[in-house]
């Protein structure tokens, strides 16, 4: 090369720690799993890439725990492409129905009109059975009693018994496995292979690991997140907790309300919001506004007084 | 500009074949249907389109119909992607499944983490169920006699009935709505609004009206080709029918083969294909190699005799 | 269908405002400008899309504007992709090579390989030179005087007229366009179709339109943003700028300290800035730290008072 | 697991002819280079991937070879997403123009915002100047005598010179880089990391490969693949030239046609051709017609004769 910079003989970068489990099932849920197959990368390649968008320019640039919180605290995310994780992982068809809708991601799944269908599907003990959240209409909140659970557990195994004997037979007579499988419940185990890079894996996190994501995936995000990429890339993951997990955005009208209420300026605060139509009144009760809301959650958490 | 070009208003693009059936359900399955709720250009925009990228040489292109056919036969994909059409389907879960691997497109589906699960599964009546077939692992051929028929769609009505008591039941006593749908059968209906540009919607219809491909699915995808695209885009779809349904491809041993079978050099052909290990003998029969059988079913297509 | 419910023949959705710019550039620099030559969908759309995955569930939620400001708030993404627009965009290729590195896109870009290339190169008036930032590496800050500015305008003119020249030359001499196109500058203009859906333009230009971008791409960037997309759906724009544009995020850490600095625990917030590295002093002077920078930033605009 | 499944620790896949490269640069152009920066998987994670999909059912598929012989041939391109290779590049802007277009990778390029740009421009030699193609539009075809081409290579040099001196009489007056670099020629080299997985890298390939890409990237292209991804995977590699490569495609029509000519029905091909509209006459001269001029190329690789 005319600027005579000289490339040596690269090592392919290996990660110890993640190494030590390659191939080694984390159990999730009664009967699923996720396991490491291969990685590409680790914390160092997602500097290396960095410094290649800032060419010479980077000597003073800190350390790379300064650079990789730098980059993931400025949506610099292009660098966390850089690296790549395969996971086996084996699950209920119903919450891969949730997974696979993350369509940055390379699949390979179980093919039950190929092969006959994984004989599993998830089962609920009599205190694992949830009741419907009535304040998140997607959720679920508390359990039953275990003697209602029972019963429950006992109609959900009759189900799954009958499902299975019934494509059984099925299969024993013939019909095309494609469509022999029409009937089993969602909750039938599937496997699948799934590929995907580090900033996609975040961001699929960032979603699953929420309070609020159902509890199955929730399951395998938490594991996911806590034993395998805290393991492979240590110091993006200790950014990520910081910057995605537990940080908070303020709206351009909380960050104004904010600062009134910072300083004490609470009559000013109850004006704005009152402007804002976050104060409107039914019978002398303040009427339910979500904005307001999720406003008063977040002024709770950080111990300041509201005006209303 | 500076070079003097003048832009006029432009009118949106409108297609009144297709405008003709907005909104109006196409009814697949038993209970399935796909619907047009809106779309973005015509052929008329793959073409001008085109023409953005030849700039001021294309003034010599023939006419539109020439021009598409080039595009679409060279694999020349990025005008096509300039049409989008967004469509509503409802369709069995397992078909979705399905469905739902091609990750170019948008998609908002139903939530029965949020709402009750539609009270519908897909039925199979007693003429309908299909056997295995044997020389395609994945695939069906035929159907069973109307007797055993009967009882299999005796079974599929029980588990339906069943397992739609047992989940009305768990919401009538409380279960969160996620978890009370987890034994559902894989046949019931979802809907979803999905959005996708016409090359991708191509190579979907490419893959999905192939005859291997399962039948729920080949159904819904022959009604959006011949029903929908073809209205909407009809010289884009007469160019796709040509040289992507209709076409097939030859490999580079093909080729030379198939020169030699067209001469009748049938000695020579048969030395290429021994030398290939296409010819191994085993007990004096010819043994099964699944590339020759390929060929030969090209051959017999052509109507061109093999010397084997 | 067995549920009973009538679908009604659609009428395709348009969005007056819109309709009445349809074709007409708007210009950007010297020489370049932005059109919108079709589109999909509206305000309307989102909320329709939300409500497909909502289900029956839905007709209590409020209005859709409350609608549309929850999704968006919530990174609810999928809905703002059932949107689709089209834009014909004329700029220096030095800006499109910024702009194409967003990959959610669909492109048709004029060919130099196959036509003449655009006679025009973005010019720079003597007013318009900037000086490097001392505290961005990648920015700009204030212009040089016009003296100067007028002797790097006339370089500038020298250097467009030498490379079109010799452009010209070779294409006279029957170069390949392909080769001869090789020594334009990076301010030579181009043109494309450039097709995107909301969800990832708004990704776009929250990333283009900040003041750290360039400003040559945050001129288009401004202009879609408010003069296109704020006509076409100005609920989801209103949204935007309150809950992207306007708003700020806090790190968990941030949030600690934003607590204790909101009721006045001076003492305690040191203690905790120190511990966590922010307050190391060299030769009795702070020492720099990105992090604390950002955050005296961030309290500074909300007039917050720091105790360090 | 219920199915008591052990799942026994793994290794990294690695592939020593890879690792024997890893690291060292690949000359191409006068001063470009690809060289392979890391990579996961290998032919091996391919049939591992396969199999997944297939599960138990696949004992009996034949051999590795085989089967990837069999997903390539037969579009099943999911398990040639399993392997992923990240390469450094240095590159004109020119071609990198054409590379970027190519959307399913991750890419870091080097910042000229941020960095001063790379002291370095393709050049051309007095015997590479490439004469226009008068039968590709986009093409060339030849060159230039040694003669006319050294004026040519002393203008590329003069404007060479004088943009990398203009550009660095701004950088030294303090001009920000990002307005510096806006008169840069195109063929200025930039670097970048670039991140694919197998599947469109062997997209890229097909297309970068071919005979009509420019000559700039079908140059790296073919060092991509015949350096690279042929000591890599090397059994996907001989498919791929097999299968993608040495094929061709032929249409519903040319099909038809073909079987004719197989056949020696000479008439009855002339007159399908004709009501085809392949055969029209001007003159007493056959028209041009790109559909019939196309398959007679491929007739005539063939060795079949034409009736017309």
């Amino acid at each position: 090369m005319k600027d005579e910079k000289k490339f040596e003989k690269l090592e392919p970068i290996r990660v110890k720690a993640l190494d030590d489990i390659l191939g080694v099932p984390f159990k999730i849920l009664d009967d699923g799993f996720v396991r490491v197959v291969d990685y590409l990368g680790s914390d160092q390649s997602i500097v290396q890439a960095a410094r290649v968008s800032y060419g010479k320019g980077t000597k003073q640039v800190s350390q790379d725990r300064g650079l990789i919180r730098y980059l993931l605290r400025h949506s610099h995310t292009t660098p966390f492409e850089m690296c790549e994780i395969k996971l086996h992982i084996r699950i209920p068809m119903d919450a891969w129905r949730q997974w696979i809708r993350h369509r940055t991601a390379n699949v390979n799944e179980y093919s039950t009109r190929y092969s006959l269908a994984i004989e599993s599907a998830q089962t609920t003990s009599s205190k694992q059975w949830r009741i419907q959240s009535t304040d998140n209409k997607q959720g679920s909140s508390g359990f039953f009693d275990t003697k209602l659970g029972k019963e429950m557990t006992a109609d959900e195994k009759f189900l799954h018994d009958k499902s299975r004997e019934i494509y059984n037979k099925r299969v024993e007579q013939g019909v095309a496995r494609e469509q022999a499988r029409k009937d089993l419940p969602l909750s039938t185990y599937t496997e699948a292979y799934w590929k995907i890079d580090l900033h996609n894996l975040l961001h699929f996190l960032e979603l699953r690991m929420e309070k609020n994501a159902q509890l199955e995936i929730r399951e395998y995000a938490n594991t996911i997140g806590r034993e395998i990429v805290k393991r492979w890339v240590p110091t993006a993951w200790e950014a990520f907790e910081e910057y995605a997990l537990n940080s908070k955005e303020f709206s351009g009208f909380e960050l104004e309300l904010l600062s009134l209420l910072a300083n004490k300026k609470m009559e000013d605060a109850k004006k704005k919001a009152d402007k804002y139509g976050w104060l409107k009144y039914k019978d002398g009760e303040l009427k339910f506004n979500m904005e307001r809301w999720e406003f008063e959650n977040k002024m709770n958490d950080l111990k300041i007084e509201l005006p209303w």
